[in-house]
């Protein structure tokens, strides 16, 4: 939790598709939407390399104006913990929520609280026994306020 | 810590009084008005009966604009650990403080940083041994600006 | 960390020099300044005296209008743990880092978001084994914006 915020406040997109499996979910979507049961969000990535092609194009189309983002994480609040045995080796899973606020920063030094929301993680635990790392099988940043999506260069 | 307040920013209402004792003790101020020592607040429950009298008015009444909180709190320190004997079952106690800052998101998106304060409380352990959780006997939450008063609907 | 804040934000000031040895260095830089490699930054205090000395102008000299502050802070990452061997006793050091969020509010109620950033941290374990305490040796404050180098009385 920690890392990743620090990854993309830091501006190191790039170690930010490394936080997901590699058939790993990430959506953002609005609670309006979700409440609703719409399934369209603001982004979708449904595989590892759609986020490597998303950070490539931030990097490459510059049409946007440079800013940055700095995250507030709450404390992790862990909903469920099981183990996944589909693989040769059982893995350890969990569900966890984690509230977020997110503060934009512009080139000139101006701020604006940019989003606030929950993220809702479903992860698992890769690698060998004691040297297993946990890796988001699916984040869905669900947004309390919709009026981001036009916004959205930097993944939140 | 984390439970409340995802209770209360996913609009679980009905929930937000089962975080504390039956003489539970819920009250908001200001903390100019703490630092005088005025005993009124801006909202005070002093048993859970009216806790849930409070989330039952919320959900009947509808003259207030829809919005939800979100909220992003601190490390909680704690200040103070004991043991209560005066029951049948001596019980742990615990004096803490947690920063907290509560973002209101209205129905058409728009966001407003709404409050920002620290909650001190009083928590007493309940239920059998390694069975018991903590419950709150008393949550003072002392907000730094005292503005929010007239539009406090939802508890923070 | 949480101490720290909780010291400033409840206005004992006079604490917060004593959470750093007595060479400890505290700077506050703007994050474009420290990517530029300026070392000129919006505040230097490079031994405890001097934190002293500033709390100490703080509530002498009553130019500035009366505020507060309110931080929230994200859970810490531990970059490194070392140990340092200068001295007679060895003691653990860390390096980490931490976002912050720090809003202010005016004596009239009004409130601001009013600095976000990170907190990059030296910090070694001072006093006898087992009740040795965590010191800062240096803070360094990044912050987002530049913009509240005019305004900076207390400290981040």
């Amino acid at each position: 939790m920690v890392d990743y915020v620090h990854a993309i406040d830091e501006g190191d997109y790039e170690r930010w598709p490394t936080f997901f499996t590699e058939d790993g979910h990430y959506q953002v979507t609005g609670r309006e939407n979700l409440a609703r049961g719409w399934v369209a969000g603001m982004l979708l990535c449904d595989n590892r390399d759609m986020m490597v092609d998303r950070i490539y194009s931030l990097r490459q189309v510059n049409v946007w104006e440079p800013h940055t983002y700095r995250h507030v994480i709450g404390p992790t609040q862990v909903l469920e913990v099981g183990m996944d045995a589909s693989g040769a080796t059982a893995r350890f899973t969990a569900r966890t929520q984690t509230n977020y606020l997110c503060v934009r920063t512009m080139h000139n030094g101006e701020q604006k609280l940019f989003s606030t929301g929950r993220y809702l993680d479903d992860i698992v635990f890769e690698g060998p026994p004691g040297g297993d790392v946990p890796k988001l099988r699916s984040r869905m940043v669900i947004a309390d306020s919709n009026q981001i999506d036009t916004l959205l260069v930097i993944p939140i």
